[in-house]
């Protein structure tokens, strides 16, 4: 059976990023692998929208999360961070681990706060040193209102710490120009790259934290990879086929323009939630993202049951709910190497599973929205 | 012109690994990814000789050294380590970035300590956890005695931990009969898979030391991954391109069976020593490894300018010599996918290199040694 993948993350990769990762491996103590880097880190920084490095880290993108906690923090610093998702539960489980005391600002999953209710937490904990967010809680689809929350974090001297791991590259954010301290993200998501690299960059004001930071740390050691890739090296063995493919897909992105991306990501996500509406699906999130869409289903339906007979049934692989929506929300990615078709093939699997089991839909109203939303000039 | 990769790492990928890579990638939270991570932790358990869980990070095997570390040890811990090269010397930064007092054994590179010496030491420090050795030194190419030490550590109730990064699949390791109580490997070296992937094995020993380990930890949880990978899962998303890569390597390597893996390497490492005698070379290590040669050159040879020539003009790809030995020495790995005629390749390249660059030698000595070796029954 011909399968498509639409889970948020992994994504599906472009043929020209396949053709790279077959290449013979090149030593990477060689001119021609320098060369590579050198290229790397320059489209890195454009689709970061940053003038700083952005360490190049052979890891999950949990990695990178990591990376930007221990380079900022010393043990017994405060941390604040907006918890309504799995994701946002990562950071806290993180600073918990290195002993951060952490400060969550719990949101029901699905939601996330306005910048007042971030701005009172951080005035009731003067001391914290940094605002730790997601800007697209992958769990839910709820999207973060980065550019509200610098407001808040650069009016108080709060370090603002951005995991952008699958948003990158789906929904705009503007590293330097919003005052974001660390963006993090990985490979595997809107980079259409296969898992395995990791990327954070820090700005400056950040750089200078790392300075007086203390927790331990080696192989995650920002100032090893600044000093490593000015010489357009990694301080360890970089994982050299996946930065073949990264290379090409990078190539791609900056061809196509990066507003293009987001615009792309955009329609596609407007797109897919029309159909959903069509369906008579409500929304999971209040404020959704463009790297996936949420959807919320049916109180008798079992969702779990669902994905995975749209799975067996139809080849598209869809998300469920991860803790307790298991089996209550549907997760569909738009991300990455996706196109209008991609996005109408994904709403046909899921009428016709919803069908299969026996929902009460009107078979090709969610694909009839789609084509209609994707003809109407962008939003 | 075609190019030949004699580093000690990255190492050539042979095509059933590179064909693999290329499958689209699937999602990982499925039947069929789980199917593949029960034979591959089935396999890797193979290759480390041990009935315990080889631990799968997405990472460069520095990243599996951090696992050791910051699983088996708390802050203040006191470990002693063998340092006569580059990764002898990484074992001391990593203890050191995370607050261990590390006791040094200090020995030339090129040379490994003997068991006396190792217990001398452990003696004047009867606190020390662990040792912390390298099977084989890639900076010099020396092959370290474990089951040696391993007397010693068992008899004093010291942890042993062995970074095997470059010598798995090449020198003879078998955890479990030797009493290992750490083994560290990676995956573009003797496992011939790109790099991006690192493991780590715990005794059973160790995985109680685990437990009573207080270093902070969050991706390199020893406990996470032994948790995630019972459910045949990682505990982040993994390097899944290089999984279904390394799955194909890891069951070449069991078709061909590990003792046949130990006694090609033994082969072909024999025929390029004599090889080098026969150019009137020596090796640079007192105990040779299996996995790569390293090669003394002539003090008023320029050993920078003649693997730089021997790469541009032969394509054959040597490594050189490291901090005080660059220019000294040259590297020659036959590591992971490689054969008879790979090695004499390597040494036809080697003379020709040496002819060009005016050092005087006689042309074919070399080669015809190595087939001279090759034919003699094995060692």
């Amino acid at each position: 059976m011909k399968r498509r993948l639409y889970t948020p993350g992994p994504t599906p990769i472009p043929p020209e990023a396949v053709l790279a990762m077959a290449q013979p491996i090149e030593y990477h103590r060689s001119q021609e692998f320098r060369a590579l880097v050198r290229r790397v880190r320059e489209n890195l920084r454009y689709v970061w929208c940053t003038e700083s490095e952005v360490a190049i880290l052979a890891a999950s993108g949990t990695g990178a999360m990591e990376f930007a906690i221990v380079n900022l923090f010393s043990p017994g610093d405060t941390v604040a961070g907006i918890r309504g998702g799995k994701f946002g539960e990562r950071w806290g489980d993180i600073a918990t681990a290195y002993g951060l005391a952490y400060v969550p600002i719990d949101v029901e999953w699905g939601t996330s706060p306005d910048a007042e209710e971030v701005a009172s937490v951080l005035d009731a904990h003067p001391g914290a040193k940094a605002l730790l967010t997601t800007l697209c809680e992958t769990s839910t689809g709820a999207l973060q209102d980065i550019c509200a929350y610098s407001d808040v974090t650069q009016e108080r001297g709060t370090l603002l710490v951005v995991d952008a791991v699958s948003a990158l590259g789906a929904d705009e954010i503007r590293m330097d120009a919003w005052g974001v301290d660390a963006l993090v993200s990985c490979s595997q998501k809107g980079l259409m790259t296969p898992p395995g690299l990791a990327f954070c960059a820090l700005s400056e004001r950040a750089r200078q934290a790392s300075e007086r930071s203390t927790l331990p740390k080696h192989y995650f050691s920002y100032a090893k990879a600044l000093k490593n890739q000015a010489k357009d090296e990694t301080p360890f063995t970089p994982a050299i086929s996946l930065l073949y493919g990264l290379d090409a897909a990078l190539t791609a992105m900056r061809e196509e323009g990066i507003e293009n991306v987001w615009a792309r990501h955009a329609r596609l996500a407007h797109a897919t939630r029309a159909g959903a509406k069509a369906l008579g699906l409500p929304l999971f999130a209040a404020h959704p993202a463009n790297a996936l869409t949420s959807i919320r289903l049916p109180d008798d339906c079992d969702g779990a049951a669902l994905v995975r007979h749209i799975r067996n049934a139809h080849g598209a692989i869809f998300a469920g709910g991860q803790e307790h929506l298991a089996g209550r929300i549907v997760r569909i990615a738009h991300l990455g190497w996706m196109d209008n078709y991609d996005v109408l093939t994904a709403l046909g699997a899921l009428e016709c599973g919803m069908r299969d089991v026996g929902m009460d839909i009107r078979l090709g109203a969610g694909v009839a929205a789609v084509l209609e939303a994707l003809s109407q000039p962008p939003v």
